[in-house]
This record gives structure tokens, C-alpha cells and sequence, in this order.
């Protein structure tokens, strides 16, 4: 009865799509209710914990305002699914809380289907939502299943710090993202996939939740964000750049200078592992056979301290700033 | 590492406010782990499904852009709170997502301490949060523990229709809230209590947990919240206007005529209950000694259908638009 409201908006461009099919019944996935009720009714799965993480995308400050929707979708989802995989959790539920300035076919249409074709992708099921007019900003709130969890507090004096792929993709990304810049065709396809596509390391955290003290993921920049695992551990870390992996977009961008190397260390946004990993486990994690690499150590010393090739290294920026 | 940023500001403000004190330790509250990781770690109680929901709030409109950061954060708290109660959960966690223009501490401060307050009024913990520059908004999820979900699809043909206490007393204060008119001292403080500090309907949702059918919070109005009832039962309800009872600041403000109506039927914001009771559990509900009015019935054929003695009654309006 409330007209053109945020009910018909929610129900016919984001229910109809994530209705349980024959594989997710209400078993599978445990979703008792979905959207449409006051709150969503689930079953968490017994004898595991419930991992959480809320993010915020404002359009502008996040992603481009004029963007595809069909990629803002994407990578809204993947940046939350990036911190259960951080956590070691398994995807279970998400809601959508969207503000958006008008509600326009051609704008929620694709959006719906990013929304859909990534939690499919991830096997995540959107459980609820809200809808309200104001500036467009996207905030997702996912929840996972978590038997091994990996805290960013478990660190010890001594244990090999270790990244996933490689670096500074994202941050090189940005100015042919953005349109400030024309690359060639593969440029701007590793672009697109670095910046709207990054890929929630699920993987990678399964395979070293045995042996891994620490992680999170780098979604500031390694040097603001290896702080975390420094402060909540009580230690600091001594970081090798000579060895931090760097993308491919990186040379092509940025060349092989300082600039590079910033990209790299200080870029936000590349949603790859960092952890720490006790001298005992080293074999087992070499023996993963994965794109794993060491390039530090935890001290008991506090503070981040970079040496590159021998020669202490003063950054120039630490990380995304939010403010 | 990474200056003032979101982690400060989540640190100093929200953090140190909701440590687990004595009462609340792990074991209490199910938090494993709370703010600062990339996810919260939570250990759902065994045996209950979990009950969630989420609801964002943007200033100038769901707010007054100017209002007092306390009264904010109450009523952001509370409407999301208002979803629990009406689907009879307990509330166990909730998170914030922010976005602010700035970093301010006049602002945060009182913030803080209005979501703290409210928080601990009603037993719920602050498990994660994300912060963010932009226009002012709120973002808030709860999470609760639920035995016997009050759902809206249970409604039988014949149900009889109740509403909580009395309606239509936040639509009244909306002039004094916006500073669009001025109220006598104790027409001020009726309106600063049902706009800013509206009562989650948690002891009367446990009361009628054991006989409703169906229930909802009002939050966009009567009317227009009944035809959700309607809808997910694939019934109809015939209202008896006359017999809904509109609360005090209502006859102050709007006098005793349609207006008055009006602002009962299809103001938003009281977050009162609205249920249904089979035949059957009649005697036992009237036997609870709760304040609520009996002022419908639920028929098979569908619409909702306004009475006002014994006359076809045709509303204005049907609820608060979100477009």
C-alpha cells in the first residue's frame, strides 16, 4: 500500500534474484525468512562461530559516482567478502542497506544483477535489507561460518611475515579507473579487474589457517595495515622491499622507481593476505605449492621498520587516508 | 600507523564505550572477539535461530540534519531495536556503520554516549563497525536470539487485529521536532520522548509471543504497515477507526478531527506492535493486562478496508514515502 516505496524497490529488483533455489533450501543455506519481514529468522550452523564485518562504500569517495552499477555491486560485495576470508570464515549471509538518490530502473537493474551474479559466485545469500533516499552510498554487512579463526593478535616475536600474489594493483588501477589516464586495452582490462573485480582470498586463508599466527587483509595499504597485526600482537616487524611482490600493472604504470614501489607498499584496495607465520609451520606453508610470499619478520622491537636491499627506506605515505 | 583516520575514530569513541564490563564477559554476550579485526567473532546461543535486520538513517531525512547527536544515535538505536521486538527476539549485537562530513568531537562525543546508553538500557553489544567521510548517515544491524518468531505471514481469516499502546504521537511531534512550530514545555518534552526515544515493544512482544499469529513494529503507519500483514497472510483486514487509540500529543497538537485521525492511521515512527490473535487466544491475551486495543479483523478477501462508525472511511495518505 505505500506506493513507489522502498518495498516495491527491495522486492521486485533484489528479492526476485535471491530467491533459495533448489540447491540452497532453507537447509543448506539456513535461512529460515528472508527479506520482507521485520528482521531475517537464520540457523547458524552448530558448533561454529558467526564472523561479521560491516563496510561502507560511498559513491565518490569509494568508487567512481558515474561507475557501471553492475561493478559497483561487485565490488562492494567482494571488499566485505574479503574480511571473512581474512577471517578464515565461510560465507553464510549478507544484507544491503543502499541509499540512493533516485530510484532508477537503469541504475538498480544492472546492480541487482552484480549483487546476484557475485553472491552466487561466493555462495553468500542476501538475507535482508534497506532502501532509503540520500546520497549514494552502499553499506554491506556479511556473515560467515568460522571454525579456525585468524586474528590479527596472534603474532609472535620472530614469525615470517607473508603476502598473497602480489601488490599494487589496485592503487596503479586507479588513474585509468578513474579516466585520468588512457592505457592500452590489457591495461585498462587488469584495471577493471583489479579495481571492480579483486578476488576475497578464501583459498589461500583455508590452506594456512592451520599454521598462521595472524592476517588480515590489505585493503589500506601494507604499511598502515601490517601495523594492525604489530599493534594487536605487541611487537613490531622488520619488512624486506626488495621482495614485496609487485602486480604487473604496477611496471606498466608506475615503472620500476620509488613510484613503483609506493604503489605497492602503500596503495589500498588490493584485498590480498598478510599474515605471520612461526618458524615450525615454514616447510608446511612452502609446501602449499601457492603464490605465497615471505618479505619480513616480527620483532619484538615495535614500530615498522622498512630496509630495502640493506638501506633503511623512509615511505612517503602510510596508507589510505579515510579523513 | 594510518593518522586519523577510521580506526582512530572507531578506537576512541566507540571501542572504550563498549568494553565487556564484569556482567558481560565472553561467555555472557557470545562476543569472541569485538571491534578491531576484520571480523567480530560471535558464538551464537545454542538452539535459538538468530533474528537480523538492518535499517540506515539519513539526515534531513529520517533526522534533522542539526539535531542532537544523543537523540540521533537513541532513535537509530531504537527503531532497528523496534525490528527485533516485533519479531519477539532478544537482542545479542549490533554494528554501526557511519558516515560523517567530518571528524568532529563535539559531534562524536555525544554520539557515542547516546548509542552507549541505549545499548546498555537494552542489553545489546557493539560488535564491529566501519566509519566513513560523506553525508551523514547511519547504518545500524541488530542481531538477536529468537524461539517463537512473530512473523507477518501467520494471520488467519477472523484474526482479530491489535495495536500497542496508543498511535500517532511521533507524527504529532514531528512540527516541534523540526522547530516548525512551538509547544508548551510538556508538549516539547511529549514530543522530544516519541520522536527521539521511542520504546522498543520487547515485554508486550514476549507476552503475546505464545498467541499472535502475526505481527509487525509500525514504522511507516498503520495503514500502510497492515497491508504488509495482509499481504504475506493472502488476506484482507477491516479497520474500526474509531476504536484506535491515538495518543495524548495527537489531541494537542491536531485536535480531535480527521487531521488527528489521520496522524494516527498514517504517521510513521510510533514503532508500536501491530498483531493478530486467533479466536482462540482471546481471553488468554485479554487476561495480560497490557495496554493494547483490539481495532480489526483479518477477512478473506483482501484490501484493507477503513470504518469510522459503522461508515466506509477513505484515507488521505497510506504511510510514509520513501521516493
Amino acid at each position: 500500500m505505500a506506493g513507489p516505496g522502498e518495498f516495491e524497490l527491495i522486492r521486485d529488483y533484489f528479492s526476485s534474484r535471491f530467491q533459495p533455489d533448489a540447491e540452497s533450501t532453507s537447509q543448506g543455506t539456513g535461512v529460515e525468512l528472508g527479506i520482507g519481514d521485520d528482521c531475517a529468522l537464520l540457523i547458524p550452523p552448530a558448533g561454529k562461530m558467526l564472523a561479521t564485518s560491516v563496510d561502507t562504500l560511498v559513491a565518490g569517495v569509494h568508487f567512481p559516482e558515474n561507475a557501471d552499477p553492475y561493478r559497483i555491486a561487485s565490488r562492494a560485495l567482494r571488499v566485505n567478502l574479503s574480511d571473512l576470508a581474512a577471517m578464515n570464515a565461510e560465507p553464510l549471509w549478507f544484507t544491503l542497506a543502499l541509499t540512493l538518490p533516485e530510484s532508477s530502473d537503469t541504475w538498480l537493474e544492472p546492480f541487482a544483477r552484480g549483487l546476484a551474479d557475485t553472491a552466487h559466485q561466493f555462495g553468500i545469500t542476501l538475507v535482508g535489507g534497506d532502501t532509503t533516499k540520500g546520497p549514494l552510498s552502499i553499506t554491506i554487512q556479511v556473515t560467515g561460518a568460522c571454525d579456525k579463526p585468524l586474528r590479527r593478535d596472534g603474532a609472535g616475536d620472530g614469525d615470517i611475515v607473508f603476502v598473497s600474489n602480489d601488490l599494487g594493483a589496485a592503487a596503479a588501477a586507479l588513474p585509468l579507473v578513474l579516466g585520468q589516464m588512457n592505457g592500452s586495452e590489457r591495461q585498462q582490462q587488469l584495471a577493471d579487474a583489479a579495481y571492480y573485480f579483486p578476488e576475497p582470498q578464501f583459498g589461500t586463508a583455508r590452506a594456512i589457517g592451520e599454521y598462521a599466527s595472524a592476517a588480515l587483509d590489505i585493503s589500506d595499504g601494507l604499511l598502515g595495515d601490517i601495523g594492525h597485526i604489530c599493534n594487536g600482537s605487541g611487537l613490531g616487524v622488520e619488512l624486506y622491499l626488495e621482495k614485496v611482490p609487485q602486480a604487473e600493472l604496477v611496471a606498466e604504470i608506475k615503472g620500476n622507481g620509488a613510484d613503483a614501489l609506493e604503489a605497492a607498499l602503500t596503495g589500498g584496495d588490493d584485498y590480498q593476505l598478510c599474515f605471520t607465520v612461526p618458524e615450525k609451520h615454514l616447510a608446511a606453508v612452502a609446501g602449499l605449492q601457492l603464490p605465497l610470499t615471505a618479505i619480513g619478520r616480527m620483532t619484538a622491537e615495535r614500530g615498522v621498520r622498512c630496509m630495502l636491499n640493506g638501506e633503511p627506506w623512509q615511505p612517503h605515505g602510510t596508507g589510505y587516508r579515510h579523513f
